[in-house]
């Protein structure tokens, strides 16, 4: 039993205080797949061109992600640059090639119909919509969306949601999407629209839950060094949905346990914080499980009383 | 035992997207008198002109307030006035008529100086640091301070901080005091300055606790409507002394429980979130214990995991 994981895997280029990297992998399937590989088995579905690097197909495939989904086609991979601040709390897009993504289509492969878990990266919700109808019986599915899509393809985006089972997207998102600036109204009216589960991402405030079981909060995770917060928030979203397929959770056997929900927002958090430490996916070439279960157990520690 | 709080009486005008109010009570000591006086008894150290209010002398007299330390003299009441953004996060200044608080010169009635505990508002270093001396054998004195003291004031400051039990300040004011963006490195920095207790307050996204045993991340409670933000940092500091006042917390004879110090983060995080609900002081108009102990409750409810 595997998850679905669809988006983009690119290079990105980044500069933030602490240096600065020409050339790396990344993309929002990239981090979700790595994140995710942890708890559960991953299949991923995403466009590169014909420069994508053998060692970064090596790096996948040694985290145990079938690749059969990931098309290899003329032409460049997707690229993106941006320069963080000096806070890390704000970036500025210095370049975006869309490249041989610009014209993707998620094909997937015969044998990822039949898993049961779907994430959703941000591409167009039409796109997403496609994808989601192409599974045969997925029990949880869900994702991400951003600002361009809430603003311009409003009414496909609705359309596309509505069949979610949960929503990650972060503060300003979730304020735009509802038209509400009262962060629990702006729950309400998006829990409305289809998604009975909605997890807002403050980055390092860190993280909401919504459900009909009311909300549940952790805080950020204090960093010790904070080297580029690139892919922290999918790295958030592997490390939700992985941990919620790892205890194969049956939203239509019926509700998800609120237990389980929580420790997947923590799990999710984790990972974003880990991801953080090192440049684009570096960290994840070292990080155990070993040390993923304790700095669960640390949040825990940071956070009773 | 009671708890000697010094700092601002004032009258505020405040406009917020809910409304507008030309004239109600507030300054920092007020905040945190009210918050404390639902744990300990409190006595108040601050001064006011010829203008104000019966009525505000007998709403703080009904909350228990020892007002024998509020001065009395010729001229008016210290006025601030300001606008609220849209999102509440930030506010412009339009008017500070500092009028009798521009000579304040703090003295403690002869039966205040054997109290133990000891909130020290932001007002002058220099004025903060005299108060503390005239207590006579206090057990836990902490308090507050603000950009322009930092930034002008910082040697005097920092004479002040260094007997101090504990400070209160913000994200912005930690990392200015200590020259450090990371939290954790700017916690350490301040930690070495004095205070062993250091709480950073971050408005909506709750607050961190540090201390020897690490820290402790408590994160905001989503009001259902925020009404005015006004005076929401002094009613934590109020709600984090009144609890270890009530506690009868007494770092000489050893170290604080660190458990202790958790709920006493809780209890100022309780307390600024009603103090958020209506303008000005009104909450704390009907606000009962119950009700406090209830959101203590909640916020452990919210967090749990």
């Amino acid at each position: 039993m595997s998850l679905v994981v669809v988006g983009s895997v690119a290079y990105d280029g980044v500069e933030t205080p602490h240096g600065r990297v020409e050339r790396m992998l990344g993309g929002a399937c990239t981090y979700v797949s790595l994140a995710a590989s942890y708890a559960t088995s991953v299949k991923i579905v995403a466009v590169v061109g014909e420069d994508f690097r053998a060692e970064d197909i090596d790096f996948l495939a040694s985290r145990r992600i079938d690749l059969e989904g990931l098309e290899r086609i003329p032409g460049k991979t997707f690229y993106w640059s941006g320069v963080y601040s000096q806070d890390m709390n704000d970036r500025t897009t210095t370049r975006t090639d869309l490249n041989v993504f610009a014209d993707f289509r998620p094909k997937l492969p015969e044998h990822y119909r039949r898993e049961p878990y779907l994430l959703l990266g941000n591409i167009q919700p039409a796109l997403q919509r496609e994808v989601w109808q192409q599974m045969d019986g997925v029990r949880l599915a869900g994702g991400d969306t951003m600002n361009y899509w809430i603003e311009s393809y409003r009414e496909e985006l609705l359309e596309t949601i509505r069949d979610w089972d949960f929503l990650l997207i972060n503060d300003s998102e979730a304020r735009q999407l509802s038209g509400q600036h009262n962060l629990r109204r702006a729950a309400e009216v998006i829990m409305a629209m289809g998604p009975r589960i909605l997890v807002v991402k403050r980055g390092e405030y860190g993280a909401v839950l919504f459900s009909r079981h009311g909300y549940f909060s952790v805080p950020g995770y204090l960093i010790e060094s904070v080297v580029d917060p690139t892919g922290a928030g999918d790295s958030f979203a592997g490390g939700f949905i992985g941990y919620l397929a790892e205890q194969g959770v049956d939203p239509r056997a019926g509700e998800i346990d609120p237990k389980l929900l929580r420790n997947a927002v923590v799990y999710g958090s984790v990972m974003g914080s880990f991801c953080c430490e090192r440049f684009g996916v570096d960290r994840f070439r070292t990080l155990t499980r070993a040390e993923i279960d304790g700095r669960f157990q640390e949040f825990k520690a940071i956070t009773e009383f």
